[in-house]
């Protein structure tokens, strides 16, 4: 079904806020996962919604976070969450990265005691709107792959997201797991009854597990073997281990445990692209390179990072937010648990 | 055959002065391409040395370089290399980054009319073995592969690698092509007469191609296919374009086009650990984590980014520099032609 985007967010503002979320983080939240969907990121969208509603019952969310900056030079800064919504904590990082950028000229922010902060494009979208480069990794919150060669689950699907302005806002885009699949990519398969290709999650025994609901058992497997682990692992000790927050053993799954603060980690670093050369001049050139890439095969054929998500956006802010039977139901459900109108009938 | 490193690194010096490179220029490339040699990338080490003479000679690179800094903040600089040996260049860049990440907390340094520098590993050991987070990142010196989707190859083998300092200098070491094999590991097979696994490379015909003499007909495979085939992007953008160096089309095969500038760009990012947390407590932790993940499996079976280059420097460094056969006699005969005493029987 289709629902239009102030509505949705309406919605998932309510719903957080009738589970006591303070109105603004509420807002902040909501802004985040329905961007998620509009940039066709669904796995991190308002399918969300139940599990954060999960935790924030069990008692996992600090819902009156003090989210303050600990550590700060012009460069950068440490946020520390206080085990508040993710989104929260690193639209402050995020904002903190800007400013400290736009004076300095590039900004390291990272995040300890955040928690799931959903699509890493989402962040390097509001740097990268603004005209600026802007990368973001994320510690994943919940470990599904050992090390390569290992045998414990110690790693997750640590993102990383890369924006450089071009001739549109942020012409390139790249926002990735460094899994061949992410969580939440599998999540919406699994929703739609759909099976996995071969290659995304392999059984104990090696055999590959094609049925979604039956990832968890399994193993995820990175992209590029000992490259992609060894990737993987970057991301967990810049965006986790640098600022104190958890890696390796120290993470929870979110899901699984509910109760427990996660202390997840994330990182954003912001830079201002005429450190090198004029911006009028950056963005013809990359905007030049992307459309000898794009015309490099069939019209359509060639993949740019950020040219299925701005379609998915524009398509989606024109014809309305288009959620799955599941996770409208799923919504329309807890709404009513919680006593919270909804448009979803 | 072994060689002592000083009597390697004498050999190269001695090659290249012979050809008219700056005694003070020859030092510092002898120096990154057997570290290369050291660190188990022997792809990007001395085997390089007749490739950059054949340039050389055919008038390819400035041996008298102004290598400049022509935009610079206390965060920032862009390296003119004015077609100066790669190794002479990002050597200036990375020096550069590191003076100023030691003032002002982090720095970014590109370079523009720069060259091959060989293996990525090497100018983030600078840094680290100081101390310092590093990240390089470079566009690679010949196309090899199209955009995922695309049939031109718009596309190098653009490697990365980040280093954080540990228990050890630089602990956490990685450095990776973002394509499944490089083209200086595909050199060493080709040179030790063994094949290439399936995966590689793949033929204009799909067919996988695993002879290394014939990778050159074929198109090299990206790490997780769009996924890697995006961070190659994002590299050749920040690498390249950002600093108004070669991208896409602009990037000449420096081997088979000796004679032109190739306008090479690369890009290094260093920052201070200590902006996060202190350094004791980050390298304990970094340590932790490693040990960690090492005993996720059997012994000796975890891949550590940097472990196998540690151990390989180590393992050199005490019995000599491993040369293979054809590399000693490519050496021992340009040698010999340029009047050079060697080392080489």
């Amino acid at each position: 079904m289709r629902i239009p985007l102030p509505n949705l967010r309406d919605l998932v503002v309510d719903i957080l806020v009738a589970v006591d979320v303070l109105p603004e983080h509420a807002e902040t939240t909501a802004t985040r996962l329905t961007e998620a969907d509009l940039r066709g990121r669904s796995g991190h969208g308002v399918i969300r919604v139940p599990y954060y509603v999960t935790r924030i019952e069990a008692g996992g969310l600090n819902l009156r976070p003090d989210v303050r900056i600990t550590r700060s030079t012009p460069v950068s800064g440490l946020v520390d969450g206080d085990n508040g919504l993710g989104q929260v904590v690193m639209t402050v990082a995020t904002e903190t990265a800007i400013a400290k950028a736009e004076d300095a000229g590039m900004a390291w922010v990272g995040t300890v005691r955040s928690n799931h902060a959903g699509a890493a494009g989402v962040y390097t979208e509001i740097a990268a709107s603004q005209g600026f480069i802007a990368m973001y990794m994320a510690v994943a919150s919940a470990n599904v792959m050992p090390p390569w060669g290992g045998e414990d689950r110690l790693l997750g699907t640590n993102p990383i997201s890369i924006a450089i302005p071009g001739e549109g806002a942020s012409e390139f885009h790249l926002d990735i797991a460094t899994t061949v699949a992410s969580h939440g990519t599998i999540k919406v398969l699994a929703q739609r009854g759909e099976d996995m290709p071969q290659g995304w999650v392999v059984g104990l025994d090696g055999v590959p597990i094609t049925d979604p609901k039956r990832a968890d058992e399994g193993l995820l497997v990175p992209i590029g073997g000992y490259k992609g682990a060894g990737l993987n692992m970057a991301i967990g000790l810049l965006a986790g281990t640098l600022n104190g927050a958890a890696f390796g053993s120290e993470v929870i799954d979110h899901r699984a445990i509910p109760d427990q603060a996660a202390n997840t980690g994330q990182a954003i670093f912001v830079m201002r692209p005429d450190l090198f050369r004029e911006v009028d001049d950056l963005r013809s050139a990359v905007g030049a390179a992307l459309t000898e890439m794009r015309g490099s095969g069939p019209s359509g054929a060639v993949h740019i990072p950020g040219d299925a998500a701005k379609r998915s956006r524009d398509e989606q802010m024109r014809e309305g937010v288009e959620l799955s039977d599941q996770v409208a139901d799923d919504l329309a459900s807890l709404a009513r648990r919680l006593g919270v109108d909804h448009p979803l009938s």
